[in-house]
């Protein structure tokens, strides 16, 4: 089934019969999607400590739920779906624990799939949902089966309990010989398990959906054919609703982002269809499926009339945590606006934008991961993400088929790892890491540098002049920084000769990078290493990236700066997604006033337009309808794209300044910067808590709430600062330091530069 | 659900509606139980050429089914799976073909899973189930998604056809860059689709099961307590149905292969239960799963009355093709139990046996393909049990976990391909073999010999004194023999140069094993490379195998016939399972005489027992219930193995004397042997047509039917034989030859030595 739709067939002999089960499947069908919201707490925050959760394979739940939703995609009705490898979860996986009981417990079981109960090795009867625990030191053991879902198991007792404490192994190798005797299981491996926020028996994992809530139409529009055109007003996503249905016929739906999408039944990218093959009288019914829109059109055919139609609108419960404030009404809205985009892009995974594809890509996802980490910190949607797109093993391509995708997975996992300490994540996709890793390694040219090979979509951005052949600088700065990545993890799983062949091959690759591509006539690295003009021609990709992830020392800095930052000569980017980087390197060059006026014409540009999500690409030359074409399609282009909400991150990690400096913000710099602005206010949130930051040109107030780590505050003054909550100790002249530990209101006097 | 359970709740509120769609649900599952048959015709030879056929990934289906078959497995009413990794199908998929129609064509459209259709890369809109191909050379697209069963197509018009000539992917790389442009898919691996006999678009392939007909016992006892106890006259498999119940309660069932084990309660292998909550009246129902027996228990509790049972009997509908039959009626016996015992264990797949495991080994498979080339020739289910063993990458531990098993999966390829000449699966699986062998070559030590590792099980025999540690001659001559395999399937596969690797490899390797472990002295190879009384010890295997398989000249094979094959001071075997090897090594070496002996002692000795079917292993010495004990487990026994059906595969072979001597009959060899018997007479199949032998002292008679190759007869004769229909070439004294073209009856005159 592609497309939505509702067919009510009633043939003459058994129509009363057929009648009662339909209308019992609609009940439940309702059911589920109305009232399972009180089985999805409100959080997506994880499992609380000491409670029973439901346990899977890490990663299984993942993978499937990811090609549950990435098999969503339409396309004018067509089932759309990705184009690289969809992996499963391992359908048959045995769970255990040891515990040592004081006395007899009585254990609540429930799994997903077939399964079987040992204590000790031994098989209880059937799939008992009761048993006993003896007393003393025990292990429990439980095998479960399950093909179409996930095998999981929930197991509540007092002590006895389903936890991220428990081991997993997809082959046990627990043979026996023919007397009997069980094999030893020597070469098993077990992983520690994944786990959500499934804290009851009956919230199962395989029925988990979004949250959804009834939202109405802000203006309802008739036609001159007769069809209705709904504006919600804004942006949104969900199911819609025909209400009080009489007659029969095929109803058709239209979407749009904009106005121009609903009205154009020829192109607009996505419709639905609902048909009613019998004539009905007060009927209510919804789309099979959710969309992307702000309008919808409703047609309909002569003999069927609609009352009215609304939406439900579809949403991951999600916190947002972080905040941002300043004088300036413009840079408000904007961050305003990016909040709701990402909350949009959020949803089972970071998804790439809400109209059209609907997948997850790594490139996306990455800024999503940086975006997320100073606005909902959800880290279960990092994890989940991560975990989706590495998929399982064998390697047969890049992330998505794009090396650049390969390269920002194990960033993404460097970042993780940087902003929530989660050393378990680590350890547990070490081991994928590793493969990938293999892969990309045995795909090197002679030089030692990756270049497409076939099969391989070399990607860097949407942008003309842009060759992709040979070696390219880009590509071999994201895979330093890769081999970086993969040297950390190393470290963290305990694997010191990995983490020193790492370290050796992302450090002969770094100095590589700077023989081969660096040209000091241009002050700048140039595309790519082969001759002729494209390949000499200096992008600002791999500059700025080399800039933002500290591979310049000051000098080259300043020269990239000026000879490619702010060098109009340089091919502009138009792109969101790179233009993310780019405002970024101007931020960590200190460049904040720059970047405060291309926020404002860049995304004020956006909101000028009506923009009410920010859209997946922005070129203030295009005008009217034109401005929503992409892909050779005119209404290719998505309007609420994640790439677009940029500005979140660049205010919390530039402006409000906050950053960990070492894992899960042990420790971490707070570096207030007005960038123009007169004063700025807002939240950053971490794992345990948040941090509280106002600026202005005479005063800096900073407090942590929650947070164990220490922070520093930095503050750059024309005079030596002052405060009564802590001591001020100067770093060089005009740069000073104060030491901010948890839950202290810290309030400095300075005068800005 | 680990019991066979059938549980009936009425709630006092919704009794009757309840009810209604009990009866509804319940006459489907019957209807699809009993009508399904006229669904799966009665052979499963595969796709007949120029039909339509439902096509998947390569493998993938066998793979998805096998989940499903070895995950019914209890023991005592527990679920009890596998311990090695079970693998799933790739679950996006794109078919394609190329077509060129002088016309429009209608085409009609079947798929499992949600689909899209592309003609040249174009989306139809939908998934329609009806399209029009346009007149022209046009690539018709078909892209499918599948969680819980395998994505499947099924396309029938006039020429546009879904068959066994569509190329297939699970990454097709299909990207469009911003201007809309499709990427270059050179990158892209089609492989060519897997079928089976799924002939029309009602057969689901996702639906199919065995078929079933209805069975009577032939005894019906009442016990002391009221229980009844049925017979069905001989070793048996399928679900058993109890007719007209009144009353309510739990009805128990206990099979036996044996007597004994249908009346151990506390020891039976296998239960049943059905639970009826609520009172009934005249209610039929049956089990809910299959099992093995011959005898079962069924008792009924108080208050519960059962006017009547039989069985649904399940098979797989396989055709019989060989036959034999001779002089002595006690062979004739053991060769139509052998037949029926290799009948029980051909169900979905080759499984060991029908009532423990039920699972598929790769020891038990191999032996069941060479005993099916002689009986069935049935390629489908070769194939499947192939697919099914091997999985999918990465190789994360030995077929089974055991290294001989993954052995005799290379093996298993090498004699399909001799068998049948399908190049065309070889092709397919040959990625998987080179992901196998690399996975074996990986774990060489330091001499490049195998041994097992932490978490290998290394089994060759259920055998006392046999050591398992350090380098065993008998697991490096199966890896020579994988090796060999390997070289063979690489030049079938157009890889040279892994053809030329293997040769070096096992020619190395063959070198080595004869350096290491051949003992002049001893005349025999020893056991391992370990010093000591057991590493030193001369066992049977390493020896018959080495002789069987052609590593021995004719002195070496004269040295280990009387020094080992025929010398009591080396450990007997007992085992069914390693008697095929050593009776075939007898056999090779000519002794037929003392193989009849054999197998009249040996399975004459079961069936004076009793025997109805062939065993999992046999002690003449044991006796009453104690030769149903194994495993520590007083019925732990199979008495229905197929790996104690071997006497098809010896005299069809050795007697009857067929084989093929290039791939798939293209020329073969009829060496007729009377091993002592006055006359034989029987026929082998191929894939094309059979081959009739008769021989006495006197005559042979050899006719080939539908054979396209050419037969070399070899006939033994004291005098020269005459003959009207062929020519008799001499090839030494005593040994002549006469070529055999097809579809012609030859007849030879001789003299028997």
């Amino acid at each position: 089934m592609n497309q939505s739709s509702l067919t009510c067939r009633y043939s003459n002999v058994a129509k009363a019969l057929k009648a009662v089960i339909l209308t019992l499947l609609m009940i439940m069908l309702w059911q589920s999607a109305l009232f399972s919201q009180g089985n999805f707490p409100g959080s997506t925050a994880g499992v609380r400590a000491g409670e029973a959760t439901w346990i899977w394979y890490p990663g299984d739940y993942a993978i499937w739920l990811a090609n549950k939703m990435q098999n969503r995609r339409t396309e004018r009705g067509s089932f759309l779906p990705v184009f690289w490898k969809m992996d499963s979860h391992y359908v048959l996986v045995e769970f255990h624990k040891d515990f040592e009981l004081k006395a007899p417990e009585r254990v609540r079981i429930a799994a997903e799939g077939r399964f079987n109960i040992k204590i000790d090795g031994k098989a209880l009867t059937g799939s008992p949902e009761n048993i006993v625990m003896p007393s003393g030191k025990h292990r429990l053991s439980l095998k479960v089966f399950n093909q179409a879902n996930v095998p999981a198991v929930f197991v509540s007792g007092d002590d006895v309990k389903s936890d991220s404490s428990w081991k997993v192994t997809f082959e046990d190798k627990e043979w026996i010989d023919a007397s009997g005797k069980a094999s030893d299981k020597s070469g098993t491996i077990y992983q520690s398990v994944g786990y959500w926020n499934f804290n009851s028996a009956l919230q199962k994992p395989s029925q988990f959906h979004l949250r959804t809530k009834q939202k109405q139409a802000v203006k309802k529009e008739f036609l001159p054919d007769g069809s209705i055109l709904l504006d919600f007003g804004q942006e949104t996503f969900g199911y819609v609703r025909l209400k009080n249905i009489t007659g029969k016929g095929v109803v058709r739906m239209y979407y749009g982002e904009s106005r121009e999408e609903a009205l154009s039944r020829d192109s607009c990218e996505t419709l639905d269809t609902i048909m009613l093959q019998h004539a009905v009288s007060g009927f209510d019914t919804m789309t099979a499926s959710t969309k992307a829109f702000r309008y919808v059109q409703i047609s309909t055919p002569k003999g069927l009339s609609i009352d009215d139609a609304d939406m439900l609108y579809e949403y991951a419960p999600v916190t947002t945590r972080g905040s941002f404030s300043c004088s300036d009404t413009l840079i408000n809205k904007i961050w305003q606006v990016a909040n709701y985009t990402l909350h949009l892009n959020t949803r089972e995974f970071f998804i790439d934008g809400i109209k059209r594809d609907r997948w997850i890509w790594s490139g996306d996802a990455y800024q999503s991961y940086l975006m997320n980490y100073y606005l909902f910190f959800d880290q279960p949607t990092v994890k989940r993400t991560l975990y989706a797109l590495r998929g399982k093993d064998p390697v047969t391509s890049h992330i998505n088929t794009i090396m650049d995708y390969s390269f920002y997975w194990f960033m993404g996992v460097k970042d993780y790892f940087e902003y929530t300490g989660d050393s378990a994540l680590v350890r547990t996709i070490y081991p994928k890491m590793v493969t990938l890793m293999d892969y990309c390694l045995s795909r090197r040219n002679k030089d030692g540098f990756m270049e497409g090979l076939p099969g391989d979509w070399v990607f860097i951005d949407w942008a003309d002049h842009l060759t992709k052949q040979g070696a390219l600088s880009f590509e071999q700065l994201l895979f330093c920084q890769s081999l970086k990545t993969m040297a950390i993890c190393a470290r963290v799983s305990n694997d010191l000769k990995g983490a020193a062949e790492y370290s050796k091959l992302s450090n002969e690759l770094t100095r590589k990078l700077f023989d081969v591509f660096w040209d000091q006539n241009r002050h700048a690295f140039i595309h790519s290493d082969i001759g002729g003009r494209s390949g000499e021609q200096v992008f600002r990709y791999t500059n700025m990236f080399a800039l933002l992830l500290g591979y310049l020392d000051s000098a080259k800095q300043k020269e990239v700066v000026s000879h490619v930052l702010l060098n109009k000569q340089v091919q502009a980017i138009h792109t969101p997604y790179m233009r993310f980087y780019e405002l970024e390197a101007l931020c960590a060059a200190g460049k904040l006033n720059v970047v405060t006026g291309e926020m404002r014409n860049y995304w004020g540009g956006m909101l000028a337009r009506g923009a009410t999500s920010f859209w997946e690409q922005y070129d203030p030359a295009a005008k009217g309808a034109a401005q929503y074409a992409m892909y050779g399609r005119p209404f290719g282009k998505s309007l609420c794209h994640a790439w677009g909400a940029s500005p979140i991150y660049l205010l919390g990690k530039y402006y409000l300044g906050v950053k960990p400096t070492s894992p899960g913000y042990q420790t971490y710099e707070v570096r207030p910067q007005l960038g123009g602005l007169k004063w700025i206010k807002g939240t950053v949130p971490s794992a345990d808590g948040d941090i509280q930051v106002y600026c202005d040109a005479k005063k800096i107030s900073v407090k942590s709430s929650g947070i164990i780590g220490v922070g520093t505050l930095i503050i750059q003054s024309k005079t030596p600062p002052t405060t009564v909550q802590g001591t001020i100790r100067k770093i060089q002249d005009g740069l000073y330091k104060v030491e901010i530990l948890p839950d202290q209101q810290y309030v400095v006097n300075y005068v800005a530069m």
